[in-house]
């Protein structure tokens, strides 16, 4: 065991316990496991040692990326990254010497020709150590999200993660920390921030038409029960296993990341205090012992307790406003992240389809008025990017428009649109679920990561000021 | 201050006093500003006297109503009561005159020949206490639901009250013991129950479409500014009162009650616990500051701490599925009720419209298929009563078909689809949620009403045993 390693263990409390000792989630390092202990902490503050809000680090003429994870979404990283300008792929990292094929392969008859690591589980931290690279985007589990974004900014790059940011408080607090240390971005790969919709609230949000905003509700609610189940799905069944290891809201910042936008959470208000209530399972735990009972590749995953199916969150914030996050992912509901967003002059809410908007009460805008809307309040960027997000694509375009900006604001330095306490605090929501569900859905204080700049940091601005 | 009242006021708490003191509540009786005090008892239960859960009371050939509260729900229950067969209206009473003139009105031309009662406030208990009465039918503003109903079954009559049952927990209480006691039928008229879709989805839910119901959703999201608010709305202000004094989700049964029959709750499963969120009010505040600075009238409605906005509760059941249950009478939502249940096979959602099904996460279901489910599953009541409900009326026919059906069931010694218990549960939520609120949002138990009996107690059955 390393010494980083030891660390950890010692500072999540995990060291030795039944969980670890359990074996259960195999190669899968136990900091998934660690939640309720470490988010025991809850709330509380600390003194800010710069503020990341508002902060454009130096320009760069050109982003070298360094690449680690080309599984499901990096491979689907490599398309859109390729067709940035100013972006050169200078590294592609994969335990999987297979990934790292596939990756070359997407980048082959283009100038990309990156350096390749794989075979090692320790790998990335080479990559992080190479001195032609400024962005590392980490396209890992979940558990190796925040690990590999701590040593990135400690060896001097900007780093970008799939999300969730971390699965322990601490080491949300870790990014936070080494990110106002080190002046490096961290930001959480927050794609549904950049959907057409969202960014459509977004604006009008911003430019008064909701009135003050006083409910938001987001959620993810997609089905991944055969995805979950697969062999050929995540590797080493690790999305499984976090449904067997955790019972909370796994995943609420699809939701709430546009909502936290549009209710300006760490930039004039922030969450203050969450609770959660889960329901049992009826679904995962049927479904393994069904699959165990025919195929021995499934016993481990039989007589596991599954994180109950549905739950639902709910949030106050400082200024008295309030966010409702559910997560299900073995739902019969169509796909929905709900994205409501209720004000005192106006609402809207885009699940179940069609998106809608009102001005009152009585009725839902007609489409003729909501045409109007999008062309007086769509955000410039969407008018000169978005013909080209349609096109390469990655959720309908919006996986686009976040790289495209990412890489922009880097290279014009210009702040990222969501800072490390975004990060932190919208992870922090999932985590902190998981101990008011274990707590009779009793509340649970909210970090302020800002260390009460959220007072006075300014709202997410994504007007464009360079030239597309 | 008779000693019914005293009696009440050290029950809850009460007596002596700020809130009693502040007199804001004018003419409405303390009742309604206990809550917070009163509910703080929150869980618990108590040997039962006598299951009123499937029970018939002896049949009434006729049965003979009498009106108390003539206002807006009262006038509207009298053109439904006078067309259903084997129903006399025998006695009207209202506190105004007037009401129990355009009583009357409704009546001409009809077999109903009630005598009437007006001008005291205590006129009820008259009519409470005649001998040719079989049913209190209890129209009165919240704060009297339950007072006049235990005084009613005490005095030998089935009584039944617009929502909520009662406004203390003490109350609820009261009307269960009470009914046990008399074995009086005591029902909350809660007619969502029987609106078309939900009693399409209760029939779905006990055929087993559904599969297992995991989760459910309901919401009063109604904006009732201008009605709150009119000096022609609510007789002396009351529910703008209500606004003013408590804060939670005042009024979560229209939501709750379909959700909780389809869910089983007093009836195979129970409600354990709940949380509640609220927001702080940015809308009735300022509309009282402006209209009390043009008009006197409204000066002691200004600068008082008006309930948040917005009301997120969530509750947990005894064999772990969840309810979400949502309150806002300010919203600019559209109107909505939610009326949401998501199963291990199937999902159903009524608003935003159209109300839809699905029986799998990839889509909802096209309106050829609503429509063959429709035809199969539409509950024979509705077949037989619909056509005449709708030409009735009252919010679309459900209102008719809630009265058809509490008639016909008394009519036959059946018992009634909503018991005491399934009243004073639902009603409990709302209560409740007022102590989570008051308590950053903690979780609050809730009672079990049935004394145990829930365990065995049979789901409530709408199929129809008697001949239309």
């Amino acid at each position: 065991m390393n010494s980083t390693r030891r660390e950890f263990l010692a500072r999540t409390g995990l060291a030795g316990t039944g969980l670890m000792a359990a074996g259960f989630l195999g190669t899968t390092p136990p900091a998934m496991a660690a939640t309720p202990v470490a988010a025991k902490s809850g709330g509380g503050t600390r003194r800010q040692q710069f503020n990341m809000c508002g902060y454009g680090a130096p320009k760069l003429e050109k982003v070298r990326v360094g690449l680690i994870g080309v599984g499901s979404r990096g491979s689907g990283a490599l398309p859109r990254l390729r067709a940035i300008e100013g972006v050169e792929i200078t590294a592609l990292c994969d335990l999987r010497p297979e990934r790292i094929a596939a990756g070359l392969k997407a980048l082959e008859r283009t100038n990309h020709k990156p350096v390749t690591y794989s075979g090692t589980a320790e790998a990335w931290k080479e990559v992080c150590g190479r001195d032609d690279i400024d962005l590392i985007y980490n396209c890992t589990p979940w558990h190796l999200h925040a690990p590999i974004s701590v040593y990135a900014m400690e060896h001097g790059k900007h780093a970008v993660s799939e999300i969730p940011a971390a699965v322990t408080i601490d080491e949300c607090w870790q990014l936070v920390e080494t990110a106002e240390r080190t002046k490096k971005h961290y930001m959480m790969l927050e794609n549904c921030c950049y959907d057409f919709f969202e960014l459509l609230t977004l604006n009008l949000a911003q430019q008064g038409f909701f009135g003050e905003v006083v409910h938001g509700e987001g959620a993810y609610l997609h089905n991944l029960m055969e995805l979950n189940f697969s062999k050929k799905g995540y590797h080493d069944m690790w999305r499984l296993k976090q449904n067997a290891a955790r019972n909370g809201n796994l995943y609420p910042m699809h939701g709430l990341g546009p909502i936290a936008q549009i209710m300006n959470i760490n930039r004039g208000d922030r969450m203050d205090y969450l609770v959660s209530v889960q329901s049992n399972d009826f679904q995962m735990g049927r479904k393994a012992e069904e699959l165990a009972a025919t195929d021995p590749f499934y016993s481990p995953y039989a007589g596991k307790h599954y994180r109950g199916n549905m739950n639902t969150t709910t949030v106050r914030t400082e200024l008295g406003k309030t966010i409702m996050v559910q997560h299900d992912v073995t739902s019969t509901r169509p796909y929905s992240r709900i994205h409501t967003v209720v004000g005192t002059k106006a609402t809207a809410q885009k699940w179940p389809s069609p998106a809608r908007i009102a001005t009152g009460h009585e009725n839902w805008l007609s489409d003729a008025e909501m045409k109007k809307l999008e062309e007086k309040y769509t955000f410039d960027l969407v008018k000169q990017v978005g013909a080209t997000a349609r096109k390469v694509g990655g959720h309908g375009g919006m996986d686009f428009l976040m790289d495209w900006r990412l890489i922009s604001q880097l290279r014009h330095g210009l702040p990222l649109d969501m800072d490390v306490y975004d990060a932190a605090s919208w992870t922090s929501v999932g985590l902190l679920s998981e101990v008011s569900v274990a707590n009779r859905s009793n509340s649970v204080d909210i970090p302020d990561f800002t260390g009460g700049s959220w007072r006075k940091n300014k709202p997410v601005d994504l007007t464009l000021k360079q030239p597309v």
